[in-house]
């Protein structure tokens, strides 16, 4: 631990807890949902999440979704079943492939689950590198780049869409809500789908850091296994969240607090400073919704 | 005509319309889209849109999708080819009942393509009135009822979310926006699906009214088809818009400016008020999104 939790007041973390229980119990009254619906992905934010919705709405009321597909690792949906046992939730693996390739995202990449893992990962950093690793980001969050890059953009983002559409439909015929796993770092770095993983009823981790999410994980006494999971969005092989930021969660999140307290930031790297400071900025193209006169 | 559009000014139409044109130029060329991709429904709504789109951005660069599945009318695919044609857009039909299938839609509802459409207009019908058909449109909105009307919103609202996933696909990986074609009648009366056709970039006829949009699509000198066809969310056979709400658009319309304005409403059947009232009000559980702490 670090200075970086200043404003986030561990202290005050069982009440932080309670607040976030409480907001998931009477956001679900409120609408007379009868439970809700999530998007298990093998990843910290979706465990820490149904952990909580849980604790709140009872572990039995919280219906797990586990949605894997052509490029899924296996490692990922074994993570996923593990933390669906671990909080005893009903759950349901469902494999999206067949509506990823009746819409036509599978012909905008080649297939390659033939492929040892090692070689896809490297291929796929290969690539990145050869867009050129620093500005690839920037591509993604403002659409840009040649035909090429666009195709692999429509190509991740239909997966997340189309877990969207299966988390509502499996809500709908329940009278469930569907609760989302976006916390703030992503938010404020735009690493979400528009119209994907953000299109959800509501999202108790949104006020949250990433560091703050782990933190949050082992007050809640999750297994080890996933607090020390490297965050991935699980999209490309080998692309984890550092990979895309070129930083690790420690640093972005300390800076991004620091941004958002607008407090000195003298004493840090510039280069990042910098960097950070243009996701911000490009992250805003992911909030372009519906825009009209 | 009548007195319904004595905010609208049909003498300033022309500015309007340029308005409309130059939102729609400035929208895209600010964020670098290089066209827009639209749902073409075969409705008054995406025609008029359409037509906005291609005479602000070149027809060329208007992609239209025809989306049609297991319970569209062939005569809404005719209607909407026929629109693509008029307005000389380069379009394609996809079908998306393979997405559907595979994403567990159909097995909500038996299926019906070998039953002649005045059956099953009937038989939806039949159904609507044994819901109660006044209250069916607020169970609708407010995700209530018993576990068939659940499966039945869940079975009509994947149809949208798919929509809203292949419009996507197929714009970003050629680099254009999505436009929606929502007018404010639909928005106010939650006549929308979430996270279905209101997830677009841009809007160019949120702002109008339905009867308004109609009166656009005279002056944009629309074919008569078009113009006179009856409103229908084409998702439940028989089941269209003026049947949904118990009331035709030009009432609805007028009691919505009226209560927009905050004008007397003395004059009004009283019934029809306090239906609309209450529409107004459970349309808003379509905007629940993303609520969080």
């Amino acid at each position: 631990m670090n200075s970086l939790f200043k404003n986030f007041n561990l202290k005050a973390g069982e009440v932080m807890l309670n607040e976030i229980l409480d907001f998931i119990t009477s956001f679900n009254c409120k609408y007379d949902f009868k439970g809700t619906v999530i998007g298990i992905s093998g990843g910290l934010d979706s465990a820490v999440t149904a952990c909580l919705c849980a604790k709140a709405l009872g572990a039995q009321n919280v219906y797990g979704l586990i949605l894997p597909e052509r490029d899924s690792s296996k490692k990922t949906l074994k993570d996923a079943l593990k933390i669906c046992d671990f909080l005893k939730i009903p759950h349901k693996v469902h494999k999206i492939s067949g509506e990823l390739r009746h819409i036509g995202a599978y012909k905008l990449q080649p297939p390659a689950f033939f492929i040892p893992s090692f070689i896809k990962e490297k291929y796929a950093k290969k690539n990145w590198e050869s867009l050129g690793k620093e500005n690839i980001f920037f591509k993604d969050l403002s659409n840009s780049g040649d035909s090429f890059f666009l195709k692999g953009l429509a190509y991740y983002r239909a997966k997340h869409r189309i877990r969207m559409c299966k988390f509502y439909l499996e809500a709908e015929k329940r009278g469930y809500s569907v609760v989302g796993t976006t916390n703030k770092t992503e938010f404020l770095t735009g690493l979400y789908v528009k119209y994907g993983d953000d299109s959800v009823d509501y999202e108790p981790i949104f006020h949250l850091y990433k560091t703050q999410v782990i933190e949050l994980a082992k007050k809640l006494s999750l297994p080890d296994f996933i607090i020390e999971k490297k965050p991935s969005p699980d999209l490309i092989p080998g692309i984890d969240d550092e990979y895309i930021f070129s930083m690790n969660y420690y640093d972005l999140d300390r800076l991004l607090i620091k941004i958002n307290n607008k407090e000195s930031l003298d004493n840090e790297n510039q280069d990042l400073v910098k960097r950070i400071k243009k996701i911000i900025e490009y992250a805003k193209f992911r909030e372009i919704k519906s825009v009209h006169l």
